[in-house]
């Protein structure tokens, strides 16, 4: 058996799992969730939202199922792979303040957007996200100052926070700034990003042709 | 000069890193900041965005500035207080996966319900949160069977996840769940949730009668 079960669809954010996974060379069996079929049990039972991606650490001491994209990146680098991409007690700020702003804020901000809803300027003052652009402008601002998450080195936070940088190039749901430019140029040269891809890019094109 | 630097406000999600700092007994200077006044010059060197609460690190080796109220508790835990409120090996997938869920999907689904905005069904397919009762409904199921974030064990993961469910039934933004009312007792009873909350409580005393 794998060490890990990975319940994925390729269209959805399990992309980013499986670039984590493969950063950190985990050993990993895959199960693909369509979209239009009922959630497999073993899902459910790991997580009862039925959400993609859903990772099952399996151990001697049990099973650990893990969900939300961020918490699969922060628990891989601390667990696989000799801590290599988890940060330093230098990176630690800068890591956990981006991984978590990536994932409220940013991840808020463009869904609201994408969804036609834009908070009033009332609003914008309770609401953790502010407001779409100064979410954008701040996000801009730390990759123009620097080149990943946590300064120089690449860690793990870069798979999450690049993975939100890349989607929203691809969709149009990030504005084309020249510092999320360049940072997503940095990213696609690792070639555990690249490794992940192609299997995702592979699993799309054959679900399209059956 | 004390370790910390905390940019709060008594009525913000300060509260929750002021219980965090507590928790593992952070000596940390306050700044309070009002909301009707510009943004102290240091703050938004710190953080662009000038949200509260914002806490730097002071260290021989340099200052690190932190936001986001869950990426302090995390930051905290590791840093302070021998890490006790860290995560062991075993608690690590649980402490993750409910801090991003907090900060994310059930943030999200708060921020939206109370301003208004309900996904549409095929909305809900793509939206990180699914939807308001999805997201309830998961957490609650999750303290109908543990205690804690983590089990049995009080972990730095309930000061974050903690301050949603108290927020969440003190504002009516979470629904009166029994699972809910019973983590909240559990969760007032930390000496050091009661320290902070006398602190805050009497700053909004102070700033009501002048």
């Amino acid at each position: 058996m794998a060490d890990y079960t990975f319940f994925t669809n390729p269209m959805s954010r399990g992309q980013i799992a499986r670039w984590a996974l493969h950063e950190v060379g985990a050993d990993y069996a895959t199960v693909i969730v369509a979209y239009d079929q009922p959630r497999p049990p073993a899902l459910l039972a790991a997580n009862a939202m039925g959400k993609l991606p859903t990772l099952i650490h399996h151990t001697a001491g049990g099973d650990y199922p893990l969900a939300e994209g961020a918490a699969i990146c922060a628990y891989l680098a601390q667990t696989e792979g000799d801590g290599a991409l988890a940060p330093t007690a230098q990176e630690r700020a800068a890591y956990y303040r981006w991984l978590f702003f990536a994932a409220g804020p940013v991840e808020q901000a463009i869904t609201a957007r994408s969804m036609g809803f834009e908070p009033t300027e009332r609003q914008q003052m309770s609401a953790g996200f502010g407001s779409y652009d100064r979410v954008v402008d701040c996000l801009a601002g730390h990759f123009a100052a620097s080149d990943f998450v946590c300064g120089a080195r690449f860690t793990m936070a870069d798979v999450y926070v690049g993975s939100q940088v890349l989607w929203g190039l691809a969709f149009g749901t990030l504005p084309d700034h020249p510092a999320f430019a360049a940072y997503a140029a940095r990213l696609v040269e690792r070639p555990a990003y690249a490794a992940a891809k192609a299997i995702d890019d592979s699993l799309i094109r054959e679900s399209a042709t059956t």
